[in-house]
């Protein structure tokens, strides 16, 4: 069985993730599933927000705005400006494009369609092979701990920019959350598990904090590898490196590893090659950046060809 | 007293009430308070739509788009655009700088604001001076009768574009909506009711419907004039002579003051000048069509004229 036979699930934040999403959405089509962080979902001004869902959905269906790195391409700004004209809350950006996401999401929600199946749909309206799962369908939510106070997440990463120092970072599900049935079948099928170079903190400990993932995935047979986010010791983006200092964490691949815990690979980039041995699993090195389209495409057949190697 | 010293309450519709709306606003500023009908309101994508209220909030509030007659200038369309592109309902167009409005809105009232108060607070920050206040908080609907069927206003209205022949107009108000204290309150102190120049079937009849608003008037001993939306015969903008024609009434000024039954004047365009003496109510020959902004002001001062020779 080649790489692109193989039934792959892939566990998901955001943008980093969402780039490898689409690599593999490219190479692997209806045989991935991308099973995706929702711990910084929130409601505001009324309307629900999926932030990671969204960056996966827009990249994968060819919308996401590659530059700025969130949101979508061709995006305007009137409904925001209009919004600080009559005096409502600006901190956090909604386009106007984007708008239409969350206002179809916040509908379909309230009348009771789970966010699974709502995602499912706009993923089959934008052409998106891939199932796109939600972690679960109930409220669970991302807490970041500060010295002095408890940070919603959005509060944390939008309003003040991740610049607290984080102390902890805690999950609530007020209604004792679960994973969705569709996210643990696609775990129970899959012939390998990869999880994205995601920030392991926000976007991926939320993911196996959800109870039933963990122990999906410790009962299935597939092989687990992760892509370190980490390039030379330092994150592409976001607060991963910021946030492994402020936990007295070492900023490299073998942290990484230990973080996790229930790796049999991990892909690093040629930066990193001098951690090769001291991580104690199989590794592959390979470029991790993804500049390009073609470079997710990359990494991802780099990522498949490392599970064939393990498969074998 | 001379009229611009009067307490004047206008009852309103939407693109044409709302020019004189502007017009006795610029005149009157702090006296005029505007009972806007909610009959048009409804649900839509989740949102609540106040179409005459935003309309007259727009144009009083100096953001209303003039050519096209209805939502706000320099308006773009994305967020339409893209809900297309996820398959939403695009049938009712909510423009981007728009959409600020419904959000807000939706958000306050399901947080228990009342219609009245988030309209006062957004008037305010708007600079409004004159009070803009909602003929009633409660769901209150105007249903366009026709021969084979029931429709909700804007399903006639907007995408039917109202072609389907009337044969009754019916109001329903499934919690039995009552008016506004602070309607109330206008009409009990009011000095002159003036009847916008709005369709009198389906925006100013459902004001007049509401529980309250009647027995308000009649208790009052204000004068009342209207001001006739028909100019020639014909309706400047809108359905009201078809609706006329459709329901076997005259489309002129004799058939409006029937039609109202309670006027102690009438402000008719000079096209219409031959039916003056057959109206049986004092009347005032004057211009009625509003081209410009000073038209409004004008028109709105001629009203006031014509009010105080009511008076004395």
């Amino acid at each position: 069985m080649s790489g692109a036979d193989l039934n792959v699930v892939a566990l998901c934040g955001g943008v980093g993730g969402a780039k490898l999403a689409y690599g593999l959405n490219r190479l692997l089509g209806a045989k991935l599933a991308v099973i995706v962080n929702t711990g910084d979902d929130f409601e505001h001004l009324g309307l629900t927000i999926s932030p990671d869902i969204d960056t996966v959905v827009y990249t994968l269906g060819e919308l996401a705005d590659e530059e700025r790195g969130w949101g979508r391409a061709g995006e305007s700004w009137n409904f925001m400006e209009a919004l600080g004209g009559l005096k409502g809350e600006t901190w956090f950006r909604l386009g106007d494009r984007d708008l239409a996401m969350h206002v179809l999401r916040s509908r379909a929600l309230s009348a009771g369609v789970t966010l699974t199946d709502f995602t499912g749909r706009i993923a089959s309206h934008l052409g998106i092979e891939a199932s796109i799962l939600p972690m679960t369908d109930d409220p669970f939510a991302t807490i970041v701990v500060t010295a002095d106070q408890k940070l919603a997440f959005q509060r944390y990463f939008v309003e003040l920019q991740a610049r607290p120092e984080v102390r902890k970072i805690e999950f609530q599900s007020p209604s004792g959350g679960t994973a969705t049935s569709a996210a643990l079948r696609a775990i129970g099928v899959a012939d390998a598990v990869i999880v994205c170079p995601s920030n392991p903190y926000l976007s991926i400990d939320p993911i196996l904090a959800v109870p039933g993932i963990r122990a999906a995935l410790d009962a299935a047979k597939a092989p687990i590898v992760a892509i370190s986010p980490l390039v030379g010791g330092r994150a592409i983006k976001g607060p991963t490196a910021k946030i492994m200092n402020e936990l007295g964490v070492a900023t490299n691949c073998v942290s990484i590893v230990r973080h996790y815990g229930f790796l049999d690979g991990l892909v690093m980039d040629r930066e990193d090659q001098a951690d090769a041995d001291a991580v104690g699993i199989p590794v592959h090195v390979t470029n991790t950046i993804m500049r390009s389209k073609d470079e997710r495409v990359e990494l991802a057949r780099e990522c498949l060809r490392f599970l064939d190697r393990l498969n074998s």
